[in-house]
């Protein structure tokens, strides 16, 4: 009805709240109608996309030795509450189900901690039983308080949840570097998102954890983004529910427990707002729903154009490429117009003279470039383009990226660098307890949230802390956050 | 730990309630020991299985033209008041969340016909918006007054909800026999799970629909269990939502909506229930998470027969067979009571002997035969073994069921069929709601359910009611329920 926008024109560089609201709606990705803060309904293409993500990661898991399992959203009180620094944790974000009779009071999961360790406890027997690695694919639940933003802080999103345990902390923090490896296998080399793996500081861990390891992305404002985080779980909480096993001499210990949690509809976000520009979506060729999009130019019924298009269709799906015909009624510029928006990487062109020629026009999207693909090698031209595709957005995210961190030496250099939508690093006292304060100092003068310490790498520290000046332990990094 | 039980030895057919808890906990589907009444936890196994049966129901309903979404597990009080008999049907069953500051009374969706229409409200415009095809795979939840029994009736359950608008009420009851189709192709053909499909009695259908059609299987008890219903919604429903669209004539209409429920939670306690025996689990070849299992005999430290292995394995998975090696260390006995238990169809047994012949053993769960087969053919004869196992667990199933419906002319005959576990068919006077009272009749003295009238085929009714002894009207089925 009326005038259909044939451009995009937000500046993603320069106005990148409203282009991500604008884009959410405009490929279709979410609808943020439904009413409810906080809830918001994935629609198809939105939908479609994380399915590829879910797919990719459970593939992850299982050839790294996990299995899924399906455990129950709701938890009991008695159980969540088991272990007092997870409840604190989690306690104001929790939502309760209104009591019914019989029932003891429940929760609807934020995490499901309490609810494997209960069965973990059954489970664990004897150390043939471990290692054990469960993972679960799970709509989890938190009461933000602070405001939301879809996909990014929601009040339910979507979640792979994977608790292991083993017989001994060296296996267990192995296991922590393996998320690691897994967050940079699956979510950078495959997603295109680049991110930094940091402990976190003692103040700022997972309730429940010896130590957590976050891995931080950037959004183009330069707010700092927590992407899948893994945590060694302490004994204390995996005494609080008993989980025991024997081992080979027949005595009774504590198995170690890790967790690690990547949010499909979270990463969605950053591979949105990493990749996309101011055409709209661009979308990594892996998991875009459509792959190849294929626009026929009719100039009369031609018979022969029909059967060239049903023939590419099928020798791309015989290749397990992703391919749609655009048949629709629409004029070819809406049609170019809208799967640039949805970021399909690459469209097909074909009408009479395509024929004659045997060759077709590729329209790249990332690079909006036309070229010329002989129609008989088509699909192994577009596997080949489609791996150029993707190192290509992998390239450009990881060069913006580095580009975003910034060594600081002093105060000032540091406020800028924020302004300028960096990542800071510079020394830092401590991130043991005692360097609480300074945090709450970044935090409230300099607007910015202290990441932590590189996990991947030894950065050493030395000179004093910028922040109060005395002896500096670590190297910390520290960045702007929701 | 003590001495392991290498037989299972619980008759399905005599003591099917213990036999199916009994399965249940040895082939590692639920463990009940959650803690809540209704919730339990789907062990890997399970979740395996429920996995392959999304993904098969999952695509059957991409080539219908149905696209996936994700919609909030809450729907907002005054959403699901909308429609007075949706929210009388469901009210006892709904979970409702504590309130929340800012919030309005929140349900967790126990189906989510007023999430979808809520959206549509907004999303359909014009005829061009339809038909509109979209489903999700979703957790719902219900709160159970009758007693739960797991994967058959619990509080959270897992399925897939489809919900299409037309706009003609002539595409939407082509719609609800496409999703009759769809049952058949799938449940039954590919599941091995028969059925018949039922139009419901006025009395007995979906709360907000204008028919509903179930689709009745059988348990080994005698019991009927509803399988996927599809409803034609009624246009009260959907005018309650304000769901409109203008036609070609720039007319304003109300489309028909439909909507269709198949739960992987319980097909599978279907298909466990339908095809297991007195030795365990009997999996369908297609939806069993290992359809070979291999065990090898090492007489000695054989590098050869392990290097068989291995190329055995690798020619399995590249033709796409999931295939497992049991190479733990437990005693041949155990390893094959394990994978029977399990429901794997083909076991291959392995040993030097077997390499100087070319050829191992399968064997064959249902049939228990154990056949030999040439190692050079192996991956194209699993296929071909695969083909004929599910084909024969169909017909037995098919056989089976057959042999459960009885024609009934008389009360006496009624009650002797329903005591032997069959599901009665006879004469009836209405399903409209003035044969309530006889449905009653049926309830209370019988200890039946009525389950409607013949969807697929045309059953002409003549004489009496067998219950009150008017007119008869149509032919009616019932049974015993849960």
């Amino acid at each position: 009805m009326g005038k259909k926008k044939t451009t995009f024109n937000i500046s993603k560089s320069e106005n990148f709240s409203e282009w991500y609201s604008e884009i959410l709606n405009k490929a279709e990705i979410v609808d943020l109608r439904y009413g409810v803060k906080g809830f918001v309904v994935i629609r198809p293409w939105g939908a479609r996309i994380i399915d590829k993500m879910y797919k990719i990661y459970e593939s992850a898991l299982r050839c790294t030795g996990h299995e899924a399992a399906i455990f129950p959203a709701v938890i009991p009180e008695k159980n969540f509450k088991r272990e007092s620094s997870h409840v604190d944790g989690f306690a104001p974000e929790v939502f309760w189900l209104d009591k019914k009779q019989g029932d003891e009071k429940l929760a609807l999961r934020p995490t499901s901690e309490t609810a494997f360790y209960e069965m973990y406890n059954l489970w664990i027997r004897s150390y043939r039983d471990l290692p054990m690695k469960i993972y679960q694919r799970a709509n989890v639940f938190r009461n933000e308080t602070k405001a939301t933003r879809p996909l990014i802080r929601s009040r339910e999103f979507h979640w792979i949840e994977s608790h292991d345990a083993f017989a001994t902390k060296k296996d267990a923090e192995a296991q922590v570097q393996d998320d690691i490896v897994m967050t940079e296998e699956v979510m950078h080399k495959i997603f295109g998102v680049p991110f930094l793996p940091m402990k976190r500081p003692q103040w700022d861990k997972f309730p429940g954890a010896e130590y957590t390891i976050g891995s931080d992305s950037i959004l183009p404002d330069g707010k700092v983004i927590q992407q899948p985080s893994t945590h060694l779980i302490s004994q204390h909480f995996v005494k609080a529910f008993d989980v025991k096993f024997v081992d080979e001499r027949e005595k009774e210990k504590t198995p170690w427990l890790t967790c690690y949690g990547p949010c499909m509809s979270r990463i969605l976000a950053s591979v949105i707002s990493v990749h996309g520009d101011d055409n709209g979506l661009v979308l990594p060729y892996t998991i875009s729903p459509v792959q190849v999009v294929v626009v026929p130019f009719y100039s009369e019924e031609s018979k022969k154009v029909r059967e060239m298009v049903e023939k590419i269709q099928k020798d791309l799906l015989g290749e397990h490429i992703d391919v749609r015909v655009d048949n629709s009624g629409k004029r070819p510029g809406e049609k170019f117009f809208h799967w640039e928006m949805k970021g399909v990487p690459f469209r097909i062109e074909i009408g009479e003279k395509e024929l004659e020629s045997g060759e077709v026009i590729v329209f790249i999207r990332d690079t909006r470039e036309k070229i010329s693909v002989r129609i008989d090698d088509l699909a192994e031209s577009i596997k080949n383009l489609g791996a150029e595709y993707d190192s290509r957005l992998l390239a450009r995210a990881d060069d913006s990226f580095k580009s975003k961190i910034v060594d600081c030496k002093d105060k000032v250099s540091i406020k800028k660098a924020l302004k300028l939508g960096k990542i800071v690093k510079f020394s830092f006292c401590s991130v043991e307890n005692d360097g609480a304060k300074c945090a709450e100092f970044v935090e409230k003068e300099l607007e910015a949230r202290v990441m932590g310490i590189r996990a991947d790498i030894e950065e050493k520290a030395s000179g004093k802390c910028v922040i109060c000046g005395e002896k500096s332990n670590v190297i910390i990094y520290a960045g702007k956050s929701y």
